[in-house]
């Protein structure tokens, strides 16, 4: 069983937009054991679609397509599957409602543009759009199953779930199993990890994979056949084993996302204090539903006069060792530790550049303080790379001091059982 | 002249990773007026990359490709290409070299694997990375120029600036000239934009398109010919003068990055208190470089003791009209004002979901607030979506008020010629 995705759009060809869609679906497809053959694009010329359209559903079992649904001229993508599959383009009643009830249902007045959205090719299967006025649409051809939806990510997953996914789990009702776990390490370079795992400490059967995605280095293990989940099972024991809490997220878990899982787990409540970052840390705390159980403030001190008044920094400090330093990160701490009254307290002060970088500390050095009854902690790091890197690469290695510093408050109380801070379902055996 | 890009790895079809490295290229591509034709993503499997190369050579002048080069066991892009192009696989000594100096210039141990990188198909030319161990290659096949970089973004567009341009631009010296822009705007539905601009009013050889980027509404004018560049001029001056203001953004600029710029141009401070953000809107301004030289702070006051303790925010408040209020978005507004002494001051507050929503106050409900010497605001939003959308609709409406209100400023001291803020450079004649 061969699926192809293809995504329509000339902003995803001329670098207006990055293409997220087809991520997106082959994330969901994995989880149903389905696996993306081929990924391709295209612009909106009508040809170009068509042709792809073509090669495409020759080679493959089923093709999901997302794009040029849309009302104005440069929506395409109908025109060119009724001309690929030799099909007149009609006016689909069943579209046409739904596209109305969607207007109905936001008190909008429909706009007469709108009704092209429902001219589809013949023998069309409309797939109902619950989140805008672009309905989808499924067409056979020989023996290849196209599934048309639209651009806009949340409307096309939505279509995914409820439409596709029933509709090519029964066309492929025993796909075959393939079990795959993505596993991100933080803290050691891939090499090292790479090291570190010893190949044959997996069991037989598992492919092994790495990847560098910025300051995270992923591990995939993957596996085929009756016993795949098991085998993946062992093999991420054995690398957890093997790592250790350098582990810092398995499959659609991220760094920000565990980090506030634990806090919360641990009930340990958290004040920051950011300059470099400028809100970056608490922006990925709070990107998490939930984050008021343990945040209570972060104040982004920009400026000198927002670390004086705000954490009582001294001028002192500033003038003597200045914003970029040991004692300023460690002043900023211990000032919003001691007003926010909570567990936890983290400050970070940097260069992230461009500009500002002198010799004694160029661009990239960045200081890291964090207050608990627990510990107390100052470092300086060389981060490397532009702006945008070296602020998320300070802002990981906040969030790991943090996850680790929960993990650590969670196993001293024995209510976890690996230091790893995953629950430890996957039993070897 | 028909180029493709080819993105290869499994991470891109399994859903681990989104391919930012196409629309990296495009954008690229296009600034030289070089239009991509087609993108295509593969897995690691050797056989596919050979088939996806093949094909793309075939029916392409150039193929671009990323990813595969890795020192790892899955890395199989060389060996894909030699296999499609009937080559031996040979150690070149250049690659080798510049693998070597790269670990030296790290003060690194270079790892016996990673010597299988310098293992290239015959006949190719070496394409320096200055930023990674991964050397990349150049080979032609019959018509076709194929060049060969890494995944890793930072080394990839460094090596496609400084090889693979010149070398396009080379073999084709005179593209046919094109020209593309996009216009951002916010605030107003796409319907509505479509409406406002009258597709007349373009000069003939405007090609008009739209597409919609969550609040953003997103205007493409593009022409070809002699003087393409001429009638994308006056045609985005057709579309500014039809707009105003709720053009935020033209190209690759952002709404962020120009509000960032105005209030540095307007040389105006700023404070900020955010609750339901949490530290999105400090983030976006302080993505922008210089962004020290106006944000004096912001107060990320998540839990009502920050906000009672940093913003002085009145219990009273928070008693009889709560947290999500247009009075607590005033009071927050107000309290960092007169603490930060800056220019302006802006408050958000509101139910980013899931939880925390009320039928008077469902999730998405928003209050801003805003204080300046020359303007007091406070205004209630419904926003739609989920938390991601909810909480970016808030970010972009607070840096429009923000944009708007330094516009105004600059407009008073005439030191700006029209309403949109931007330089009039393009003279209709």
């Amino acid at each position: 069983m061969k699926i192809a995705i293809l995504t329509i759009g000339d902003e995803l060809l001329n670098g207006d937009l990055a293409d997220t869609n087809t991520a997106a679906i082959a994330r969901i497809l994995m989880d149903s054991s389905l696996p993306v053959c081929e990924a391709a694009t295209v612009g909106d010329r009508k040809e170009t679609i068509a042709a792809a359209l073509q090669r495409l559903a020759d080679t493959h079992d089923a093709v999901i397509v997302t794009g040029g649904l849309g009302p104005t001229e440069d929506d395409r993508t109908s025109k060119a599957a009724a001309h690929a599959f030799v099909r007149p383009l009609v006016l689909n009643d069943k579209a046409l409602k739904q596209i109305r009830a969607r207007f109905r249902a936001w008190k909008r007045e429909m706009h007469p543009r709108n009704e092209k959205q429902a001219l589809l090719p013949g023998r069309s299967e409309v797939i109902t759009n619950q989140n805008g006025t672009a309905p989808g649409f499924h067409l056979q051809s020989n023996q290849a199953d196209l599934y048309f939806l639209p651009g806009v990510p949340r409307e096309m997953l939505a279509m995914l779930v409820e439409y596709v996914m029933p509709s090519l789990l029964s066309r492929f009702p025993n796909p075959p199993l393939q079990c795959q776990r993505v596993m991100s390490i933080f803290g050691l370079a891939e090499p090292d990890v790479e090291a570190r795992i010893n190949r044959n400490g997996l069991p037989d059967g598992v492919e092994l994979a790495f990847n560098v995605d910025l300051s995270m280095v992923q591990v995939k293990l993957r596996a085929k056949g009756e016993s795949a989940q098991k085998l993946v099972d062992r093999a991420e024991l054995t690398v957890r084993k093997t790592l250790g809490d350098y582990v810092v997220s398995i499959g659609s878990d991220s760094l920000a996302g565990n980090t506030a899982r634990f806090l919360s787990i641990a009930s340990l409540t958290l004040a920051l204090a950011e300059s470099c970052t400028g809100g970056l840390i608490a922006k990925l705390l709070t990107d998490q539903p939930g984050s008021s159980a343990f945040l209570e403030r972060s104040i982004v001190s920009y400026a000198n006069s927002a670390k004086l008044d705000c954490l009582h920094v001294t001028q002192e400090i500033l003038d003597h060792h200045g914003a970029v330093s040991a004692e300023c990160a460690e002043a900023m701490a211990k000032g919003v530790h001691a007003a926010a009254h909570t567990d936890v307290a983290l400050a970070v002060t940097g260069i992230a550049g461009p500009d500002g970088g002198t010799i004694d500390k160029p661009v990239g050095t960045v200081y890291l303080a964090m207050v608990s009854p627990w510990e107390e902690r100052v470092e300086r790091f060389n981060f490397h790379g532009n702006r945008d890197q070296v602020r998320l690469r300070t802002a990981c290695t906040a969030l790991d001091w943090l996850r680790r510093l929960a993990i650590s408050q969670l196993s001293d109380t024995s209510r976890f059982s690996d230091t790893c801070g995953f629950s430890n379902d996957g039993e070897e055996n």
